[in-house]
């Protein structure tokens, strides 16, 4: 048993303890009110990284929420990775689904249940771990390792466009490897090639300037809710397909390698349809459910609302009704172009009777394809089939993280994803969670994963 | 100068501060938490009619909100009417609109400013005063006369068509009186002769069992918030038309006669567009505005939501989606028959991928018409000349008085309205309230009114 294996192990429980100190703080960046407990957050990571032995740690200014940086670069001639994570957190409604509170994480049958356990605190917080572990039993790294964690990718990472291009010299590396994202399952390991992008839009309707009573006004004006309702549903045709006018133009057609690296996912329909909890699927026609999700646009309404909401009954017509949106994107569609897409298609959809006002958020991300053959993709392969015992898939993902366009563009390289998340493990919803199998198993394979790449 | 003129006069301040105490109390009928102070406003209003003199004064049990009833009936061979009024208000959200706070009456420029200031706690209060003071300096009342003050009609009186049943030889009488209700302008006095109906239904729309993240599912299941915004658009054409079907079958076409009393009406589109805030008015082709509010149906959503709507952006699927609807209803629509229609449209269009629950409302009222000439008409229109120096308005109004139909189907009586409130006081809205010279004209109105009716 090698030094660093047994440095690991015999810091099993401070591993899941530091992950629950962290997973305390709820550093929910979408919600203004929780902009110092993202900056608490950073701070805690700030201190572990310094703990850990790297390097020239500090936290950055972004113009939003920061990022931490850290280094250790004594590997002459060797190749020079940036791991790439984040701090922040979704928002936790409704919390009253929450079976132990978001931010008091409690330990069930092997498994850590908290707001951020999977996305991406027990994803991000191994690297450190597993760098500590190399520098106290070996006194170096095998490589050069940079560091770069955020506090804002759950809203998109607005400011980070601007600050990686104004710090491309500090951040140049060969590659990116980053802690936010999974494996396919328990047993089955995957490499991601490609990630939607994202662009987000809210719909703010206005009809009468105050409140009414529907007694006294019912039937002779534009209702917001009826306009907003009739707007929505020109997005997409009954079918699921959408409708806003260009909207597709842009989507680079699938092609066979494309498809055939698709279908070989064992994706089975009847367990994602039990794990989501819905009795049919339902989506564009002429695509598999799978090619749906990873390979498709979206145009989703994530929020709706307006008027009464409470018991009972309200006899009122609003004066306001709203609606979130946010886009999934594939290659090649620009985010800002559909943004621009979308507002054409509500300005002439608008109905009579309404004001209609946009706010089209800075939240956007592009979508992403890397070469399945990346040698960062390879050394990776090596140790999950080291760790598996079977090959990878070459997978896409649904979700976008926008970073990893970020780097291609600022830096031109490309987003190694090496993380051990799964996808049942409800991110984004009520009682996510961690496996602290896989919590322990990412520990173990950033070691692996730096010693390998130091032969590419 | 008559001795109840004086009596009345010398109390000018106190029947103020009388009206600002049942202000203070949060009388909701609508939320649960405030059913105490429901009773609590009933208790007021029980108490301040034993003050009056009012005799056999009682809090009924009805199942839901208490009614308080009282008498006097020492007026062998006159008539017999009922007083009606209400004691329970409208929810107060968005609260932070009210200039001040709603449970806290302010007066300004003449004005009380309070949730139930216009509806009906301004309107119900006159009648006793008027009581008290023909007791006070006459020893008796020109005629016999119930009250019959309830705590639900902002509900739509659920449990009312049972407990007035049930007490059908304690209410009856020759006529009930309103004072939930109002006059045409400060100079133009109206008589109602008709009312629309109400029947109300919540639409629960439920696809995955939990609330999903956009990445992992976006485009391959059913939204909620899609399926219920392409559920509610098929409840109107672009044109506001209702297309629930055979929705319009029962409604009593309107006469030439009927289009000549609502013509009658100086009804000034401009100022309404005003007054409302709208740009535009809007609804059913072929029929004037005003008759599109007082004599059409509608469907009218007043409330929706579902997902997320903080700050920023949430790239959730939610598991849930929700619409509350109320119908206006008008002769010879039936609730019950309504919302059968409802409910049948509803389940033909529920789109594929999720589940629907319907929650049918026990709160509906009949549509109400009662004839222009009725005797309390006749009796109404002389006080309202005397007072106002001209003809009232045949004026029918889009909103929903319950008890005018049940007091129809239980006792069958017509109910003659006699109140002051006005249309633009923002009734079930922020910053509701009611003109102080129409409250006292209503004591001094309700004491003639008395006297006339004696002589029919």
């Amino acid at each position: 048993m090698s030094d660093w294996t047994s440095y690991l192990n015999a810091r099993d429980d401070d591993a899941v303890r530091e992950l629950q100190e962290l997973l305390r703080i709820p550093s929910v960046s979408a919600l203004p009110e929780h902009a110092d407990d993202v900056r608490a957050a950073g701070q805690w990571v700030l201190r572990r990284m310094q703990q850990a032995g790297i390097e020239h740690v500090e936290m950055m200014e972004t113009g939003g929420h920061p990022v931490v940086y850290g280094d250790w670069l004594h590997a002459p001639g060797k190749p020079t990775v940036m791991i790439y994570g984040h701090f922040d957190v979704q928002p936790v409604d409704p919390v009253n689904l929450w079976v132990t509170p978001p931010f008091d994480p409690a330990i069930r049958d092997g498994r850590i249940y908290a707001r951020g356990a999977n996305d991406d605190k027990g994803n991000m917080l191994p690297p450190i771990q597993a760098v500590e572990a190399l520098l106290a039993t070996e006194g170096a790294l095998p490589i050069n390792v940079k560091f770069f964690f955020e506090g804002q990718e759950e809203i998109g990472s607005p400011t980070l466009p601007t600050f990686i291009s104004d710090n491309r010299t500090k951040f140049a590396c060969d590659m990116v490897i980053s802690s936010d994202g999974g494996q396919w399952s328990e047993t089955e390991p995957a490499l991601l090639i490609g990630l939607r992008g994202l662009c987000a839009v809210q719909i703010d309707v206005t009809g009468p300037s105050h409140d009414l009573h529907s007694g006294g006004a019912g039937g002779s004006i534009q209702n917001p809710i009826h306009a907003l309702v009739a707007l929505l549903n020109t997005l997409h045709a009954p079918d699921g397909t959408i409708l806003v006018e260009g909207f597709l133009d842009s989507v680079r057609p699938l092609s066979e390698q494309d498809r055939a690296y698709l279908a070989e996912i064992p994706y089975d329909e009847e367990a994602y349809k039990q794990r989501l909890g819905v009795s049919e699927v339902f989506g564009e026609p002429g695509f598999s459910s799978y090619e749906r999700i990873t390979a498709r646009p979206t145009i989703e309404l994530n929020g709706i609302w307006g008027g009464f909401s409470g018991a009972g009954t309200k006899t009122v017509i609003p004066s306001t009704a709203h609606a979130k949106i946010t886009c999934r994107l594939v290659a090649d569609q620009d985010p800002n172009a559909m943004l621009e897409l979308l507002q054409a298609h509500i300005e002439k959809h608008t109905p009579p009777g309404v004001s209609i006002h946009l706010d089209l958020s800075e939240s956007s991300a592009q979508p992403y394809l890397m070469p399945a053959d990346h040698p960062g993709n390879d050394a990776a392969r090596d140790v999950l089939r080291e760790l598996y015992g079977r090959e990878p898939y070459y997978a896409r993902s649904g979700g976008s993280i926008p970073v990893c366009t970020l780097f291609k563009n600022s830096l031109d390289v490309y987003t190694v994803n090496f993380a051990f998340a799964l996808n049942d493990e409800l991110q984004h919803s009520p009682n996510e969670f961690f496996r602290l199998e896989n919590f322990h198993r990412g520990r173990h394979a950033y070691v692996k994963f730096l010693k390998r790449l130091a032969q590419i």
